[in-house]
């Protein structure tokens, strides 16, 4: 894996590698015990997780504290596992492939289905116009049982939409926007009650974050939320930490999927270890709950059974897939999904952005300047070394980040066409192409900042008070 | 352990053991899978618990499904471990002595204190008055801190009860009075707030039963608590199912334990393995959490730091073990702790009273006749095989169960003296003894059942509805 700094790390026996994070976990105590530099800390915690990566590529075990690794020869067959699969989990998105991720691999592996053109046909004949972008130029590119939905809004059947986000900082980028811009669409075209999570518990669980703190970002990142311009008649958002105190629904949905699911379980679907904490293990059933009904008792008037849809990145999938395999055994249905591909860093596509690194990203709150800046002098190019060599063999638009930033912000279908032509066969150069993405995210950035100064506590409050939505159940 | 099922298994070797639980947990499994009834599948739960408690105590681990066990001279060092000390914990209680079990050791073990003369002499000082039978006659036996509280008392510092059961069925038996009896006259001498717990949740997670079950009982349980004669106005009673999902102030103090403890420690404390659920691996937060003046904004007017002391049997001072290790590392006052011995069943002092074996028992709702058959033909006795045996050597008090209850039961110092005399002596035979125990529990039976009837759903609602108690904070 190319980006990964495991490289080294290859010749490395098991038992040297077991050596190697026992230690590293035991400098990441002392820094913190020392109360050393955050930034210190930071980089010894990542080189604690890309050993433990490595252990794990190596053995195929999780690393154990105190277990040393097991016989290899019967684990591994004398093979090395994994060995050039993405590595796709709700913490880390890690491939060696600078086109992304391999969406049809993960689709394999993962067990869902792809948006093939019959899908999208329906769903334009369903709602009668044509699909987002997202949809047409395969940005959402995944799904479970989105047949089911199509199916229960064709019979008037009612079922309502979940996403969500968790609240690591004030910042949030404009990869950030994707689920949200995408779940507005579908909330329009359907007419749907949409629930959106906080997951302010889990950033306090998995962070160096007071409970306080988790909960101001959440409200700050509702704001960003409500700038996208959801209808605050059909949508309920909420933080874990408020919303757990006011729900006895919420709460006895947690405690029905904390009751179905075991610790080898979320070992085996989260990589969890003996030493997290029983917080971070028990998590997953919070963003599992609000994909049931009655969960929302003030929205669905008490009701069970209906039907949720999730759209969310597919990174996400492996709190849904314990969901759907949770939720016969609880009585309840299981939430349909929309899968989106990850949105990459101005850096290549072989990671998702980071909101820890500016440079990784177009934060909404960049000034028109930062944002000119940030793509001139980081977007990845496909574009050749030379003007001469670019004009007479063209550029790689699918490497090139700018081109790809374009896929997810240019609604235009035929001036993305054009320009994919024009870089393509040479014609275009790579500032050029640069600046077309400057004058496309310049104003969708100051619109969004506008929008968003809009948006007062007042708004926010009644955006997160648990109430009755614009439906009748 | 001459209780356990467990002495033909220790001819066995440590590997042989492993596959034999093994082995039992497949069977279990496949008995489950077929719908095989309750019963059958209860004994095999119980020899698969015998079988891993073998495991553990031949081997030092825990069983964990697919680990064989380690090379066993390392862990050992060749002797077998607590051979003959008694299995105390939150769902065990186990000893191979009459007289129940050593608290001695047991407060050696848990690093608890001794409530000593001079602790008892304090109390009286503090209140006024003589301290209550069950400290004059160490049925509570122990302590953490007691000494800070009383500080506290004399410095008109204020603090707070937090006491709890976990409903388990609708059935409560006169054991299960003993922490509320107590708490009850601890909050009358030193006029403080109480806070009770309904551990509905941890029911759920650990029975066969539906969450509104629970729920159920947990009402039904409160009756119970109430007709002790606890002040509405100075008690709060919660279920966890309906307050987790009423406070915000709960919600938060757990998920603040939840993220200072780790499965290694749980697994340390509580014996969870891999295949346990992530519902009781995260359970102990919820117990903690009350411990914690801030679950209760309410009643505490927002204040934290308000030292809480926990009345309770000992068996459940593993929690609040894990409880005072993580409160000062989320900047909260460690609780002090009260621990009561074990009330013994009426077959005899080697385990506690089981609400579900009707006949180990005097149960709340038990007519005196049943009372009167129940004693006369399952109590167990220290008297002599024959009454001139008896007349002549004496009965045994250290291991009549007769006895026992009068302990707790029979206020009148001297009359309990008298009687311990005469049946020591000889002078009084076992007949006599029940006799005289089953005057003092039928109308005692009676009274609750006459006081239970009293309390109202209307009351009920009183008790467990948060607010604001009569205390100014």
């Amino acid at each position: 894996m190319a980006d990964s700094p495991n490289c080294d790390l290859k010749s490395l026996s098991p038992l040297q590698l077991f050596e190697r994070v026992t230690e590293q976990g035991e400098k990441v105590r002392a820094l913190k015990a020392g109360k050393a530099p955050k930034d210190e800390i930071d980089a010894a915690v990542r080189m604690l997780l890309s050993l433990k990566l490595s252990y794990k590529t190596t053995t195929g075990q999780d690393y154990q504290a105190g277990l040393p690794p097991k016989d290899l020869v019967l684990i591994n067959n004398g093979t090395t596992k994994e060995e050039d699969e993405d590595l796709v989990d709700p913490w880390n998105v890690q491939t060696s492939n600078a086109k992304g991720v391999d969406y049809d691999k993960l689709i394999v592996r993962f067990g869902s289905s792809k948006i093939d053109t019959d899908l999208i046909n329906r769903i334009e004949r369903a709602i009668g116009q044509k699909p987002h972008h997202f949809l047409r130029r395969g940005i959402f590119f995944s799904h479970r049982d989105m047949d089911q939905i199509l199916d229960a809004y064709e019979n008037k059947k009612p079922f309502y939409l979940y996403t969500g986000r968790g609240p690591s900082s004030q910042a949030m980028h404009v990869g950030h926007l994707i689920p949200f811009l995408f779940t507005k669409w579908l909330q329009e075209v359907f007419d749907v009650p949409l629930v959106i999570q906080l997951t302010d518990d889990e950033k306090y669980l998995w962070k160096d974050m007071t409970v306080e703190k988790a909960y101001e970002y959440a409200r700050e990142n509702a704001k960003d939320i409500i700038a996208c311009g959801f209808d605050v008649n059909k949508t309920f958002i909420f933080s874990d930490l408020d919303y757990l105190g006011t729900s006895a629904g919420f709460y006895r949905n947690i405690v029905k999927v904390q009751k179905h699911v075991t610790f080898n379980q979320v070992k085996g679907i989260f990589g969890f270890t003996d030493s997290d904490c029983i917080g971070k293990i028990s998590f997953p059933a919070i963003q599992a709950a609000p994909s049931f009904s009655s969960s929302f008792p003030q929205i669905f008037n008490g009701k069970e059974n209906i039907q949720c849809l999730i759209p969310c990145a597919i990174d996400q999938d492996p709190y849904f897939r314990m969901t759907r395999d949770v939720a016969p055994r609880i009585g309840q249905p299981k939430p349909a999904l929309l899968h989106s591909v990850f949105f990459p860093a101005l850096q290549g596509a072989q990671t998702k952005m980071s909101a820890s690194d500016p440079n990784s990203s177009i934060f909404l709150t960049d000034t028109p300047k930062q944002i000119k800046t940030k793509i001139n002098k980081h977007a990845f190019s496909g574009g050749r070394d030379t003007i001469e060599e670019h004009r007479k063999y063209g550029g790689n638009c699918d490497v090139d980040v700018s081109f790809m930033y374009l896929t997810f912000f240019l609604e235009d279908d035929d001036r993305l066409e054009q320009l994919k032509q024009a870089y393509t066969s040479g014609e275009l150069l790579t500032g050029e192409l640069k600046k077309v993405l400057i004058e496309t995210m310049q104003p969708l950035v100051a619109a969004h900042q506008e929008r968003r100064k809009q948006v007062t506590d007042e708004i926010v409050k009644q955006f997160m008070t648990p109430r009755k939505l614009a439906f009748e159940f």
